[in-house]
């Protein structure tokens, strides 16, 4: 047995990583760019959006991560520095030479990710007096780090886990930010893993495929696959355990440590969703396979109607189960339980596809929590999922409806 | 040039149809029973729901459309009977038999249709009184037909075309409703197109269908496909022409009368999405084929973000080319321009998939308009597409927050 302990702090729990978060200017009086930095080489793999519009950076990282390991991570928000044709992969790409050149390190071991507005170019001169000043910032506590990365996100979002591997301490942080534009398809969002562990890169890659397909790519807020979603994980070695394969007995492990810290982003990512006020957590167990849970499960928690219901604490099951229904999942809807929980008590609303009659009134009191669990029971099989989302409010249509281009 | 006048009323225009609406208590207070009868037997076709999950309805329709032409379409509002399993596909039986036994005909000269809450019974007593209402109230007036299968939908809707084919006038009159549940996998919506032509049944199935694909298809309101989706045409052959086939060359005069009814319809539908105050059409221009061309238009339609910018009248192109790019079209972002047009002028966004500058205070003015139109132009290809859709506003969240189970 494993025990995994959760440690203060996010990626810069982890031995040799600092980080800072600055306001370059980019956003009117608040934090906009943040620096990762890791005293040693990182073998590092990451998870782009599938959008067929990819901002400059994405397009930057694939060529650094195919180059090199990589020692550290320029960010901003603000301007997304995406649909901006050559001029947008110019100014990446000078990201990452002004960050390597404070560091002392290549062009080629620095990422890039930029998050907010399409279509609009980056300030470049801001850009390059907020480079400098996370450089100089650069500090143990990665606290202002998360601020920085932060859009319409209301809450930080960090973590990190610390556990034994082969005898050594091993540790996992991370931070994310999400709020708008969150639609599973690697992943809508910016995530940043960082890890002391010592792994091989195709032993850290599948590690990480399989953790975001159950964590980053299960979330929705909104349905919008953004352009510029990736989520990328760097680890140093510096704990000085033997190199991990993925044959290795203790793999699993350490895979289990990422998925706690992937999970906990991607359902604070959801919490944290514009203008939301409840989590919601779609269930589905008894599955013919995993992608037929998979897709059932996404099509819950993306359905508007299913959103706005929890907002309005309406226990309208219809809504669940016709979502189900145009998931694009092979199943029999005749076979569907549903439940819906939460720590006030749990009430079943449907049996084999059909109403049963429930307590409203306690069905009312289950909805007022703040986190709320759908459970999809079919008889088809064995696999399950879960995916996580929010309501939807009148603040998403607030925040949307004036977010200025 | 064949000629296409508008004429008054809507499925009782053509000859040889009437019908009634009636409120039958299901609802309050509110109409919420309809029947279509057509003097003469029909030739009649349907498309139906892409859900998994199909209310009992549309399996009885399913049996009676392969066992026999139809005289007449029984509909109520309030109630979906989807999830009511056998008690539901009893109760969608019974309601064809109480219809002919009204009306002088047989059980399967009757369809039946469905729209409201999913997952309860319908109230049988109040349905066989009203099925007893609205045989009596039968008239060539049908406008309380069309009110009476309105659930969220403010505005009726309900249109007719008459032109001449083979020396006869033929009539074309359709009525539908909307509202919530819409989003295109046929077509989430109820809809029934009359006519008094004479066609076969084939070429009326042909016909329809294409004409499906471009209307009812391409409408979305909140992304959500219905479990009681269906959309009927009628053709009752008392126009007296020479039976129309699909190889005839006067064909295209006909499928054209149906679209002209559908587009209307579907337009009307999108326009009057819960919550709309635009109705919005996105244009794709120069795609590598027509597949392409209506994922990109509906994607851009379906966006939650596109649809909360056209509410705060702000010309997002970012949100337009983030949906394109993850609508799962083949096509290269970089040959994209954008256009943002209403009555009130024209603002072109975006050149090959970057920013262009252009005048913010136009764009506004443009954006004020009650009809708004996105044009995607691609430099791929001839085909092109059409959706449409609403904007997203504060009242959509109020009407599915609060619209009871």
């Amino acid at each position: 047995m494993v025990n995994y302990s959760k440690v203060n702090g996010g990626i810069t729990a982890p031995q040799g990583f600092l980080a800072s978060g600055v306001a370059a200017g980019i956003k009117r009086r608040k934090p906009d760019m943040a620096l990762i930095y890791s005293k040693a080489s990182c073998t590092t793999v990451g998870v782009f959006t599938q959008n067929r519009v990819k901002a400059a950076p994405l397009l930057v990282n694939r060529e650094h991560l195919e180059k090199s390991d990589i020692r550290a991570v320029i960010i901003n928000s603000g301007v997304a520095n995406a649909c901006t044709g050559s001029q947008g992969l110019d100014d990446a790409h000078q990201m990452t030479a002004w960050t390597a050149n404070e560091l002392g390190i290549k062009k080629e071991e620095v990422l890039v990710a930029s998050t907010g507005v399409i279509g609009t170019y980056l300030p470049m001169e801001k850009v390059k007096k907020g480079i400098e000043m996370t450089a100089k910032k650069l500090e143990k506590d990665g606290e202002d780090a998360a601020q920085a990365i932060m859009t319409t996100d209301v809450i930080k979002k960090e973590i990190a886990v610390s556990f034994k591997l082969k005898g050594k301490q091993v540790t996992v942080g991370g931070m994310a930010k999400g709020s708008g534009m969150i639609h599973p398809n690697m992943a809508t969002m910016l995530g940043f893993i960082t890890t002391d562990i010592s792994i091989e890169k195709d032993a850290l890659r599948q590690a990480f495929k399989e953790v975001v397909d159950k964590t980053f790519n299960m979330i929705t807020v909104d349905g919008d696959t953004s352009t510029n979603d990736m989520a990328l994980v760097l680890a140093n070695g510096l704990a000085g355990n033997e190199k991990l394969t993925s044959n290795d007995k203790d793999f699993p492990i350490f895979q289990k440590a990422l998925e706690i810290v992937c999970t906990y982003l991607a359902r604070a990512i959801a919490k944290d969703g514009e203008g939301a006020t409840k989590l919601l957590e779609v269930r589905v167990k008894g599955a013919k396979s995993i992608e037929d849970a998979r897709k059932i499960a996404k099509a819950v928690a993306k359905s508007n109607l299913v959103k706005t219901a929890i907002f309005g604490e309406d226990p309208n099951w219809g809504r669940i189960i016709c979502a189900a229904g145009y998931s694009g999942a092979q199943f029999d809807p005749e076979t569907m339980d549903i439940f819906i929980k939460s720590e006030n008590g749990v009430v079943q609303t449907t049996a084999k596809g059909a109403a049963v009659p429930f307590d409203r009134e306690k069905a009312g009191l289950v909805l007022k929590e703040e986190e709320i669990i759908f459970e999809l029971h079919l008889d088809e099989g064995v696999y399950e999922s879960k995916a996580w989302s929010c309501d939807f409010s009148y603040d998403y249509i607030r925040i949307n409806s004036s977010y200025g281009t």
